[in-house]
């Protein structure tokens, strides 16, 4: 059944003081809660709708953990999205910490990315493009956010991400280390590393002093019309394709 | 001053149904407001602060509208951003009508693109990439809206769009359409035509039928990774970034 304080419980997921006291956050929509079910993180509570149960039947038998049925009317509003009429989850945080990195592939370094449509977006990206995963600076934006979760499409359950002060992180390291610049070499016509770091920076500052002294290759996308810049999860977009196309060569 | 009446008024203009009746829409912030204030779009009214106007003096002055001076308490609130407290303005709408098109050239075509975010991120790249122009579904969400301006980041003021039925208008037409799919000639093969039609499909159902038939070729994006598709303005701005690189061959 659907308590009052299970309500509670789910809405207070919904900000980032109470995720990190409970290590849970909250993942809405039925592409979302599959891929979630389907992954290796841990899933506490599912609601589902009779219509979620129906469709994925073999996927929830396989599930061990709490599951509520629940009315499409409880469903919408309990979370962010504006409908969701299938399901909602309660999982387990993973741990913050180091990956598995390999000189020969590439690896983003998010400096200070505020906007969760941004990182959400970045993560795909990087899913998309095969990264090994995602360094981001204790102010880059928290994954574990709804609008975070949602703009992955799923792809959260794939990219690790780890939050660290990147000049620690940086320092001392051997390979190499493009940065994003409004000024630097056509990505178009660089040629690319096998594998390291992609530094992209903030929304409107752009990467750090800080971050900068450690960036081995400035590299920039060639503009042909007349905006200032372009979206930064736009930008990490169309430097991934620039440095998949050059190792497929 | 800033009157009961025209704060209402300026209010009114964040639903579509007022700005179609008064043909006004809002543009907000400071980057906004200047790209406005030097584009040929017709300001009819601008509320700014002292801090705005020290800094942009000699723009306001080649200004003819009515120009009200407002407190940034006051100007917060007043529109759609978290913080404004530099300038909005009210502009004139521009007429619904085809734009120049050459062949050699690439336009954008959007199938029923409905988040507002990804109309305007898909405007300021169409402006970094100077593609023609967009020709919009009449589906597509409006231009107008305060969430769309602000994506463009003053884009808006450059690029042409021009909503209209997608069927009537690609019948008959002569030039290549190039056609987003998950399945498709991968883009770093493709032997590019030199401009023509660049098709984006709409975010959960991809390009319709309808619209289908008109696609003379289909391309993808190669896919490296797991996740299931890429943002609509992301894979906009990685094909965009593909066909310029083959014209500036």
């Amino acid at each position: 059944m659907l308590t009052k304080a299970r309500i509670k419980y789910i809405k207070s997921l919904q900000l980032k003081k109470y995720r990190k006291q409970e290590q849970r956050f909250v993942v809405e929509g039925e592409k979302s809660v599959i891929e979630l079910l389907k992954s290796d993180f841990l899933t506490e509570m599912l609601l589902v709708t009779e219509a979620f149960q129906q469709r994925h039947s073999a996927l929830l038998k396989q599930f061990n953990g709490e599951c509520v049925m629940v009315k499409p009317s409880e469903l919408n509003g309990l979370g962010e999205l504006k409908t969701n009429e299938m399901a909602l989850a309660v999982a387990v945080m993973k741990e913050n910490k180091p990956f598995e990195m390999h000189a020969t592939k590439w690896t983003l370094v998010l400096d200070d990315i505020r906007d969760p449509g941004n990182l959400g977006t970045i993560i795909r990206i990087a899913d998309w493009y095969a990264l090994q995963g995602i360094i981001a600076s204790p102010e880059t934006t928290d994954l574990y956010s709804g609008k975070v979760i949602q703009a992955t499409m799923g792809s959260f359950t794939r990219v690790p991400v780890f939050y660290t002060s990147l000049p620690e992180f940086l320092h001392g390291n051997s390979v190499a280390v493009l940065g994003a610049f409004l000024q630097g070499e056509n990505i178009h016509h660089f040629a690319s590393p096998e594998g390291g770091f992609l530094v992209i920076g903030n929304e409107s500052a752009g990467i750090s002093h800080e971050v900068a002294r450690y960036v081995t290759h400035r590299v920039t996308i060639p503009r042909f019309g007349k905006a200032e810049s372009l979206n930064a999860a736009v930008a990490t977009a169309v430097l991934c394709d620039n440095l998949n196309r050059q190792s497929a060569r």
